[in-house]
């Protein structure tokens, strides 16, 4: 994709331009027309980023705190009143520039805003660029868990430069990668399979982004099908609930694609060998339990997770590498609590492991 | 209507049962099926029918103050950490029992709670049941103005009991009445017409009703036509928004409809007979300007409009009773300010005019 920018359509109404140094070229500004547009970003590319692209595409500039915590209902109330302090109309084009917790809670704000307003994001991490910003999910976190509140509201467009992805610590290439296999596991041999050949492959990208858009296109508001990418997060939300974010998103999806490919064979749907080849990956993860990981926070955590119906907790389970069960269309299960139990137990002493 | 119950549908997803003694059949409870239900009840109704509702049901009970100023994002706040609390999840129904405040607060706390629960409103007032409740708008308060936040989220079911509107305070008559009116004025001068004749008819209530279906099943997201729902609004909202809610949401449309049909003619499109019918219609009300008012308030509120486009304010007006002016599918046209002041001038005068 060097030097090329790619156009790809979101079903229903989202525009998604790829490649690299998409800033030099004037697509963003066309992208909103003559309407005022107001750039929010995260505070720790304000010098890097941001400060540069509002200049450019002439948007007014606020900046919100880095970190998961900044995905409160607080934050949301304190950008909405700066939108009306400022005049900002229904007409007003809110722009994301920022990692997963910009695009989520950016997007949020921008689908209550009035009722709705034109929104653009514009990811900077790996990890936005092939999961949080597509899709249309928004969300923020509560006390009890972690995006509990949300809407599911397209963008008009997604900028995702591959440039900025230069500067990106190793640590955030482990975040975005932890979904990029995620979709391996679920929907797509091939990347699971890239993925063990060189997982630093830049391929890995777009296939991880089609494989996502395929799922979403497909199922836009969650009514079944796209539960599969909840793979690895019931675990994996409920581990962040527990360590109050002191996981990243990426490392919690890691140890939940793990403990959840576990489980899936502990329910008899997956082979062993193929539960020792998905810990042979990840393997290469740093991965360390929080020091303030327990058992019982994260077992309470996961009691408030989205999946659950008629109060049981339910998971998404895969019959092999790159295949999620559709379970007659609910493509998720309630488990035992004694599968749970021995799955646990299994990712407690993982790192113990030969 | 007497002894029967209506089944209307209104696209794309909502039931609307509507009739008399609603409460004896067991409608309610089957539309639930065998999920949990937690009904959220305007307090001031708590034993005369929230207690009894929930128990027949077999709904958790939760109750939220009375009064515009519990609009409140607040009280979302607060209602959603309930929810968390008890362990609600994607499956549980949130039921609205009360006027237009209680539905739409509930429905907007539905819609983000896990990025939307199964909702069902009850409305009890007749501001509620022939306008809040039907079009699938919630929305809260912010101090800037009125319904600044909000989404579109249609409930499964609505259940309009016409029996509750027996013990309606007259107060609260008017309050339905000025929307009942405002669709006449709009959309079907037969409505103008019956209210005329006698503003007391309860038929008027029925086709009331099925103009706001017809308007808002043909354009559900308010993209152009469904904005003539708003005449009467700008200049209604503002004032209650500058009296700080001491004034009621009726009152409020009311002194709408009567200034934005005076500029409506003011403007050229509507003939001065037409506005002495109107005139002479609101003289039934018991309308009085709050105490607070001042114009400059009511000007500030104004510029926050939600129709603002391209930093300017717009309106709904109409060209004869029944009829709204679509202006090339924009349905609202920016106002000159000298234009607007004189509507002013008239409606601070109008109570002292013959």
């Amino acid at each position: 994709m060097d030097g090329c920018m790619k156009k790809i359509p979101i079903p229903p109404s989202t525009e998604l331009y790829i490649g690299r140094n998409l800033f030099s070229t004037d697509q963003l500004f066309a992208c909103r027309g003559a309407q005022r547009a107001v750039l929010i970003a995260d505070a720790a590319i304000q010098d890097t980023y941001a400060v540069d692209l509002a200049h450019k595409i002439g948007a007014e500039l606020l900046t919100i705190p880095s970190g998961e915590t900044t995905k409160s209902i607080e934050t949301v109330c304190h950008l909405v009143e700066t939108l009306c302090k400022m005049g900002c109309a229904r007409d007003t084009f809110l722009i994301a520039l920022g990692g997963g917790v910009t695009t989520d809670l950016v997007g949020f704000a921008a689908s209550l805003y009035m009722r709705g307003v034109p929104l653009i994001l514009v990811p900077t991490t790996l990890l936005a660029i092939v999961d949080a910003a597509i899709g249309g999910k928004t969300a923020i976190d509560t006390p009890y868990g972690k995006n509990l509140m949300g809407t599911i509201y397209p963008p008009k467009a997604i900028f995702a430069d591959l440039d900025m992805l230069r500067t990106l610590p190793e640590k955030e290439w482990f975040n975005g990668l932890a979904e990029i296999l995620k979709m391996g596991l679920i929907y797509d041999p091939a990347i699971w399979e890239m993925g063990e050949k060189n997982y630093q492959d830049p391929d890995l990208i777009l296939k991880a982004i089609e494989g996502k858009i395929a799922i979403v296109s497909q199922d836009p508001t969650e009514q079944g099908m796209r539960r599969i990418l909840n793979f690895g997060h019931t675990i994996g939300h409920a581990l962040e609930t527990a360590a109050h974010y002191a996981i990243s998103h990426g490392e919690a999806v890691a140890w939940g694609c793990l403990a959840e490919a576990h489980l899936s064979m502990r329910l008899g749907y997956l082979a062993e060998s193929d539960v020792q080849r998905i810990a042979a990956m990840y393997r290469h993860f740093p991965l360390k339990l929080p020091k303030t990981y327990t058992r019982s926070a994260l077992l309470s955590a996961m009691a408030h997770d989205k999946k659950k119906a008629l109060g049981e907790i339910r998971f998404v389970l895969i019959d092999k590498i790159g295949h999620a069960l559709p379970f007659a269309g609910a493509y998720c299960r309630a488990v035992s609590h004694s599968a749970l139990e021995t799955t646990l137990d299994w990712m407690e002493q993982w790192k113990s492991h030969p």
